[in-house]
């Protein structure tokens, strides 16, 4: 579907335009059209190849999606692949992914299953007309600058999730179970992010310092920046991850703990009941000559003394800590 | 077994060939030959090593089999070796192997130990003459391209064996040891994909950019899309294998869990039994002085009292999770 | 908040300057401006951008805050970030922000959620103008050394807080649900130690050997001096977490061994209750002919029986070390 | 121990030569020599010394042993340090020694501890004159290839015992002190294994390639296929100990599965024998109005009772699988 | 305290030094000055500056001590800190620290707590002239490898003892404790002895091969020597370290698998304890009609099934290994 189709000039846009125009304006060598699809079919992507040009491998790869988060040049044009990452209300992250072509004057930009758009991208750029006029490759850094922000967000809350774990994790002995899902869930949203941002960190890494790509020629400080953004999502996720396996030896370790104190409360308990019918059973024995039977505190003085041993007893296991 | 022996021109079949026809039509320049052998002995070899005149450790290398993934030069040839890899029914992986010998112009296939063919690639090679026409260097590809592409197909049902893991490991504690058995087999699995396609990758990476050998110049983009798959590929081989630690972890904890969830029913149900034992056993006691024995109520008293300490104690676990 | 506005020639102080100067003082070639703020607001951000000429981008790096360390070079300045620890009375690290803008000529630190000033790095750089005189590449050194000077106290006394959980680790059992809780907040405090020094180490690397920027040109072997401390410190800090992760593990293989310790008094303890309860028992069945019972000692010799056999049971236990 | 000593030519041997007449054949342009020792005395490798010009250290290298696998270049000459493994009946790992020194036309290997010779490799190279007229570059590959072989069979056999305790690892509960000793003892010779390969992986790597020694030049074909000979053996030895490592963690796990399952057995037993007690409690008291002691079948309903609640429990304990 | 002071001229020693002498020797181009300090105070490091002309960052560190091995050059002079190890009775590793400088044509050796002297390297070297007129760069070898040569005595050692927890690791079950603390205290030695020999390894990397610093021009074979035992002890630590953790983890596995035992032992105890106590309490029911009661061998017939049925439940348990 087609979301917005417009030329600029100057830094300005100059008109909105129907599709069969671009590669007129294409052609035009100080304007630049920037033109946004979402969930597009094989038919729009092939009349954009035809209208921009687009290399023939490079198109499937949008099409057919799944790809990893990548930059890669085709001649002078460079397509890029990245992962647009939500969060839903029950805390799942939903994959998106937006593919964008760039070139000399020209970005197409192509967003699959993600209920996030540019549109307030493309309305910043067109605020800020002194940024906008280095042309196709400021727009490649907003695209990029947006969904990366988008991370962070998503980051912070995953840094949340953790603590929030954290915070009963050695207070209360029941939650082990659910601490476990949960940071098992929590893993497998650190992998995602991971594999949304490494990729991409490694890929902007050729779009500053050394031989740059045409259409990055003079923006590099803003490409460092966002790579530096994404190294330190990367370094957080990393974070993550590292007191995440810590935290799932300390749940082991607190549900070994937790059978060890059931096991000494089983053991204290066990003793406990285990004494009176010890007496008991002494006292229950047939014997013809056993002389206490016949005293007449003798009962009594049975019951006080299976007291005394079990209160003597809970008193011992409460002072070494098994009750 | 000879499967195959064709010769092309401009991207098209000029002539399927006899065995003893292939040195002359490898002298025309402009022209290839692409053969595909199966299982082929060690006779098959020999003849194809005097036919295109390979290199003896290249041509050992296919005999004996049993090769890492690999892409060597010899002079201005290329000598491949790729794993191909099928999943039976039972979900057992098996492990085929191709070798592909490939000069300026010809091509050599030797497949061994894999139920699946090359038919088809050469069947879709043959309806692209544009492409083919990029000769042996582009046979090349289509290869590899075939035998990457089934690697998809396996990563898939390992992240979906995975998943049906992920599925029993927090419900029925029962699935412990079947969660383990699984999970130790997914690992053997993941382990034979990554020999598969991790050196793949590194040998692929010599076939783009910089310099690269003769029979690849002109198909780096190709290239680079084959590496860029077998990337996303390891990617998600690593992902599973991540998860798949964590998901051990997880079981430990489980089986951890049980067993302490065990313990406290041992606990609690001895607690219910010692409480009537021991009152029983006090009024079998034959203390001449025990005036309850002569209340008429006596007997049911004691009745009750054992079921009224019992049921308390069941309510008292219950709510403290033991029960 | 604005700390601290000078000018330097020759490493001596010249004049304390009204910030509306400084641009005046940065245009003369032979002195340089070192100016300190505290948790700057943007609006004296904004007029330190005017007065010094910095970039858009670093400028609200240093606005944003929430950076990693890092060098960045712009154009002929450097823009550094680095994190300023310290530790507050509760043993809990505290990150504060230290933003420092180099050119030529000046000098700009940004201080942000620290306790800790720089006014005795000025004052000891006011008393060696024999080193002044290198101008600002001086004044960052200085400013980066009395950063990680202070790493220095921070990783010994975390190297403190894991050698006082190592003395409990082997003696008290009962202290393992403490030493978990206590490792686990120690892997937090190094984690956070390496955010702040890793980075730096590598940002470092770039400022001495091989081409470095003007402004660090011929103060090298300080820089060197800076890289070297910071290599120390994350070594150390690696090692801090290579010994705690083993300490991990050592807790729990002291919760089993505790575990089983208790499991082997619980089997001896039943064992000596279940011997007397066993016998009796015994005695007291009712059949008719039980000789025993009509003996006159009977009664004492079946206790004695339990009480012996409970000594023996006693002392095998004791011997193997169940109790 | 002087094993052999001879002077080839053309790839043909033209003599057997005393010791003393080695340099003057060293000499020689156009013919080499080739000395094998076996647990050389410092007498003869100092004799070897003087004859071919070797340097001290690579000299006392060989004397001292235990070295790590290498290749050094002393000026024009090689001296390499192999690991020759070999498995004893028992299974262990028996490590042998082989330096080589090699020069434009000699060649001396020093074998030490280790039972497996040569003699085959020199019978070989003495039949192949066409290979054996590439001079020491090629006798130097061939002793090489000789080594390298050999790994592939301790390779194997170690993973055949990793399948040997897979296969115990799910079945036999018992097993589990036997399978991690077993698998104890094989990482410590996946260990060496890996102590003798990875270092000549490394080595071999300068021998092809780029620059490679004097004497190699030629040969690189043949070093790249002992190099991935190695490759081969190092990722076969990298997966058997992931595998290994797996192994281990389900180890653990199946011992605490099987001591859950005993304390399952342990509860479920534990309650059959307290229900007929509690029962026979009951009926033991001494109350003086208590009915069923009375009827005429209270007896064997007492009885019967107890042995129905015990299979009903039974039933119970067999279908949630705790017995 | 001054060790030791000499000038040395073509590889013999030509007169002993006083200090004030030191700069005038110093400036004779063909003779050089050896230097040996032990445990220096302030002053006299700063009387050896002013001598040699010492770098004031290298004299700083010297002083301070507790740095990390490295080599660092200042100019045409080397500054080189060493670990030297040494091992007390107690096996307790002690940490010295040797502070290396050296110029064109004098060496000045610091040693800090550290009770091995270099008056051995002196008198070896002062033997060997023929070593010794290569001057300061053959001193700085010497020194470095009587360094190092004692950590391969401190890494047998280690072996050594990790080798003595073996044996204990799959035999007595009750040393768990004690293999745990051992193995522990271990792996403390083994991260001593890594910080030692890493970075020593890594900066001597620096000093063979490519550029060189002056002093150890032709030198290089004997650092590499020294460079090659440093990697074996690096790789024999690191092995040591591998199978130390996986020794760590078989002991969690004894641990488990004694609990495991015991756990079984107390459910056939208690098995064995149940039945007669259960027996008992059935012939001790109070019931009128109870016929065994009257039978005259009712009593041994109970006491010889209770007997019985125990002997075969020994005989079960002992069968299935829980006794």
């Amino acid at each position: 579907m087609l979301i917005n189709c417009a030329a600029y000039q100057a830094g300005s846009k100059i008109a909105d335009l129907p599709v069969e125009a671009i590669s007129e304006y294409v052609s035009h060598p100080d304007c630049f059209v920037w033109v946004a699809l979402k969930d597009a079919t094989p038919e729009e992507l092939q009349e954009m190849q035809v209208e921009f040009g687009l290399h023939e491998l490079a198109v499937e790869d949008a099409r057919k999606g799944h790809q990893r988060p990548k930059v890669e040049e085709y001649g002078n044009m460079l397509f890029c692949v990245l992962h647009a990452l939500d969060m839903d209300e029950a805390g799942e992250l939903e994959v998106g992914e937006v593919a964008i072509f760039v070139g000399a004057n020209f970005v197409l930009s192509v967003r699959n299953r993600s209920r996030i758009g540019f549109l307030n991208v493309r309305a910043r750029a067109e605020r800020e007309p002194h940024l906008l006029q280095h042309g196709s490759g400021f727009v490649l850094y907003a695209l990029m600058d947006a969904v990366v922000d988008r991370y962070f967000e998503i980051v912070h809350r995953l840094e949340g999730e953790l603590e929030g774990i954290e915070e009963r994790l050695f207070s209360a002995n029941n939650s082990a179970r659910l601490n476990i899902e949960e940071l098992y869930a929590l893993k497998r949203k650190l992998v995602t992010v991971s594999h949304a941002a490494v990729p991409l960190l490694e890929a902007i890494a050729h779009l500053y310092g050394g031989r740059v790509p045409g259409v990055c020629v003079g923006m590099q400080e803003y490409y460092r920046d966002v790579y530096d953004h994404l190294e330190r999502i990367v370094k957080s996720v990393e974070s993550v991850r590292e007191m995440l396996a810590a935290a799932i030896q300390v749940s082991l370790a607190m549900i070994s703990l937790d059978e060890s104190a059931v096991s000494k409360k089983l053991a204290a308990y066990a003793a406990l009941f285990a004494v009176p019918t010890m007496i008991a059973g002494v006292y229950g024995m047939n014997f013809e000559h056993m002389p206490e039977l016949k005293f007449a505190y003798g009962y009594p003085v049975a019951l006080l003394s299976m007291v005394v041993l079990d209160v003597a007893l809970w008193w011992k296991f409460k002072r070494v800590g098994w009750l």
